[in-house]
């Protein structure tokens, strides 16, 4: 059964990007630095993390801010902030308010554009999917509409020893009331621990 | 060279205490449950590490909060929560407002009532604990009290798979900018995760 799932770096704070996000600097104050455990693979628990965050993933649903821009595509062009091969190789489904035709790149990333809301975007993903995965790649905000709907299988966090003290929390309003997770495997790791959490069915006892 | 140092249990959304905390339920809605871990002791390292923070303890600091009781001593008689043999086994220094004596308790417990804040109520603890250590067993306001201070040697966190959502947040206004973290371990068992973290020195590389 194919799931739903995501990967994200979390500070020990709950942060997933620092205070003062801007255009120039979309991970905000402190945020580039949660993710050097992914750049530099210090250890094999980290390889290996890396490379299950790819595995069997057969479509991609992000937020409009992971995306980036801003405002209506006609007005602010943006192609996204990976250049002309994005690092997916398959469909990624991009939550918005503003109507776009597919954007095809290099390497099989195509970009879809979805209008109709998170449900929408995952009965389409799920269908790009097949028998694969839809992992859902950020921002918290598209993390949280999927927990509160019930429909995240899997959460992996990537936990790194760091109080960034402000900025964007990953788990904030997640229900009332809130699903319930069950700890599945954590390991740590030269600065990250890897933790896989199951998320709804029966609480964790 | 004797550290300061805490354990505390917290929900993955990085609360100690749920909301609505009040003098029949101190821990809030769906507090307890933070706690069953280290009552049913599932696995030798929840075992391993429950055993862990009494060991080498030569003196604790608490918060009145976790202490108990409101306002003046005279007022409102309050001896704590744990009967008449507590815990703890050592000298207890209870951060408050309002002055006491001593309270000798059965089993090596006395309860020092510290009104002169928490950097005295730490030299007190360091003089009493001789080469051991000193535990700071809680609130989250006590511990962060320290970790501002860049008093608090080192966290041991027990990590439970439940949301609660709302409540006693503990990794916030941890001071600006906030002390480095440095991952020392993490262990999983079941239904919570056990990471130790060193705080202050130099940044985890």
């Amino acid at each position: 059964m194919p799931r739903v799932r995501t990967d994200i770096t979390m500070s020990i704070d709950g942060y997933v990007a620092g205070p003062n996000q801007s255009e120039d600097n979309p991970l905000g104050e402190g945020g580039m630095a949660l993710h050097e455990w992914a750049f530099q693979l210090k250890s094999d628990a980290s390889k290996a993390a890396r490379e299950a965050m790819n595995e069997n993933v057969g479509a991609v649903i992000m937020g409009r801010n992971m995306f980036g821009g801003r405002g209506s595509w006609e007005e602010h062009p943006w192609d996204g902030w990976w250049g002309e091969d994005p690092p997916y190789h398959v469909p990624v489904f991009v939550l918005t308010h503003h109507e776009r035709e597919p954007l095809e790149m290099q390497g099989g990333t195509t970009f879809h554009f979805v209008t109709d809301g998170p449900v929408a975007a995952l009965a389409r993903a799920r269908e790009a999917a097949g028998d694969q995965d839809v992992h859902v790649t950020g921002g918290a905000g598209a993390v949280q509409q999927y927990i509160r709907a019930g429909l995240l299988d899997e959460l992996r966090l990537h936990v790194v020893p760091m109080v960034l003290g402000a900025g964007e929390r990953l788990l904030d309003d997640l229900g009332d009331p809130p699903p319930a997770f069950e700890l599945v495997s954590a390991v740590d790791a030269p600065g990250v621990t890897h933790v896989t959490y199951r998320i709804g069915g029966a609480p964790a006892s």
